[in-house]
């Protein structure tokens, strides 16, 4: 590997469960990698501090110093600040309601540049470069997970407006609808993301709905409805999780409807956990419900599921050194 | 005038009800301009000559031949083809259901080049590059008239996707709502497009609803509620027009939101007929309805009336040229 040391690239995607890290070469070749759990307690510092040790074990697969890599990138929830690598308010990370030096603090622990992108872009961006958007210029990428985030390549190249573009979980799909978890109304995400999928089939389960869901989750050793389990109820014909799911897929259809008339992409790149598991299964209804509000709906868009899977974070944040 | 001639540009906005034109200079000052009514009946080659013979008036006015202008810019309804200069399914105009050769008949009456685009997005580029939007790099043009219209400017450039972006009235703010004019539910321009709105109008009026609204419009002699009745009925306390524009607002902040919310562009930009006659009256009810929608609603992008006022079609047309 060593010949090709000096255009080795790092990325790490730093998610609320997990880090997942890869060390990159120029064509996209993952040479290492490595995956562990999200302090759960503790501050910024001790997340940056698994960040990094994650990435030396990646780098020790590649059999490359951290030092020697043309840089590290990294995608990070909350908001960042691209130019200064600082982080403010990732909520679902222990202790990082304020601001944290995220990218300053990694280059001092792993001797290497570091940019810091948004999560759900950079995952997008690595869709377009290498995964499933590589025949198409331009595209909306939707990741259908806890919450539903997205990014935008526009003409080849990401558009982040300035500096929060792609909030696609949070185009209102019903004006005085359901509460959002981000505390409006009616936003896909309050229909769509995991986190009010799981909330409302509690609510639904305590006023007497049968469902199998949480028994399902008390087998399995959760202590969440994951995409695994919603899988199960759904193989199994549980009424509950199919409506839920159904009500989810009708808010994305709309959502992602809306996103199109406004920008008429070449294509809609489907991920997330959610989106992994259920994109295929449920594609039909999906472009069918994004169908029933395309203005253009003789042409619309390309759909498709995200192929790089849960390395997709980690490569698309080392592409922030080929932008 | 004649020493400007070779850098002097024609503009057309052609709209259902009439048909202006200018002719331009380099820093976007009008030198010539007409304003007419557009043919009512007969088909796109009696459109056409209308458009010929108004440009031919703006062209005296400015003193110069029309074979001596750089180009011939047009904003158009329907579906434009900015290659071909073919536009396909103008339903507004008088038999122009198929396919009409626009730029190409254009060419042969006024002997320059003739390059044609959508009306929408050819009056955000005006406002862009000479009204409301001069001092901004990205902005959302929104145009608040019969429909709702859109168009995109992005990094200083416009945005046409596939040839068919800026549907902002078509972003759907409530799922399973209104019938809008397109056919489809719970569009924007479903609850605030000025046919929408008379059509709603005209159904609670027939169910007994007291209004003013429609014999403001015999006294004024329309066939419509123009912009102007509304006006006065809004000023007369009528309610149900009051009910109907904070309606129509609430669709519009809706909307606008979820367009921020995807691009978050530096600014909005507020036009069309009833836009330019309540943009400024009803802008803190616009953003507030804004406000509850945008993701980060401490950052707001700046919304602004447009100022090139009816002129903003014919001279962003004529800066197809300058493109």
């Amino acid at each position: 590997m060593s010949d090709g040391a000096t255009t080795l690239r790092g990325g790490i995607d730093l998610g609320g469960t997990k880090i997942q890290t890869a060390i990159v070469d120029s064509t996209g070749k993952v040479l290492g990698e490595s995956r562990g759990p999200t302090p759960t307690s503790g501050g910024p510092e001790d997340v940056a501090g698994a960040m990094a040790e994650a990435l030396r074990e990646a780098a020790g697969e590649a059999e490359v110093e951290t030092s020697a890599l043309e840089g590290i990138g990294v995608g990070s929830p909350g908001d960042v600040d691209e130019k200064t690598g600082v982080v403010t308010g990732a909520r679902n990370l222990p202790g990082w309601d304020g601001s944290f030096p995220l990218g300053a603090t990694l280059t001092g622990s792993l001797g290497a540049e570091v940019r810091v992108g948004n999560d759900v872009q950079v995952a997008t961006e690595a869709e377009f470069h290498l995964g499933a958007g590589r025949e198409f210029k331009s595209l909306v990428g939707v990741f259908w997970g806890t919450g539903v985030g997205g990014g935008l390549v526009l003409d080849g190249k990401p558009w982040l407006g300035r500096g929060a573009a792609g909030e696609v979980g949070h185009i209102v799909v019903k004006r005085g609808g359901a509460k959002c978890p981000c505390g409006r109304k009616g936003c896909m995400e309050a229909y769509a993301g995991r986190g009010a999928m799981e909330a409302e089939a509690r609510r639904q389960h305590a006023d007497g709905v049968k469902t199998d869901l949480f028994k399902l989750m008390r087998k399995h050793e959760r202590d969440r409805l994951t995409s695994g389990i919603w899988e199960r109820a759904i193989d199994n014909n549980d009424h509950l999780a199919e409506d839920l799911i159904a009500r989810a897929i009708e808010a994305l259809g709309t959502g992602i409807a809306s996103a199109v008339n406004l920008l008429d992409p070449e294509a809609v790149i489907i991920g997330g956990g959610l989106g992994v598991r259920f994109g295929e299964r449920y594609m039909e209804p999906l472009t069918k419900e994004m169908g029933k509000h395309l203005f253009l709906d003789e042409k619309p868009p390309a759909v498709r599921v995200v192929t790089l899977g849960d390395l997709g974070g980690a490569i698309g944040a080392s592409l922030l050194f080929a932008r």
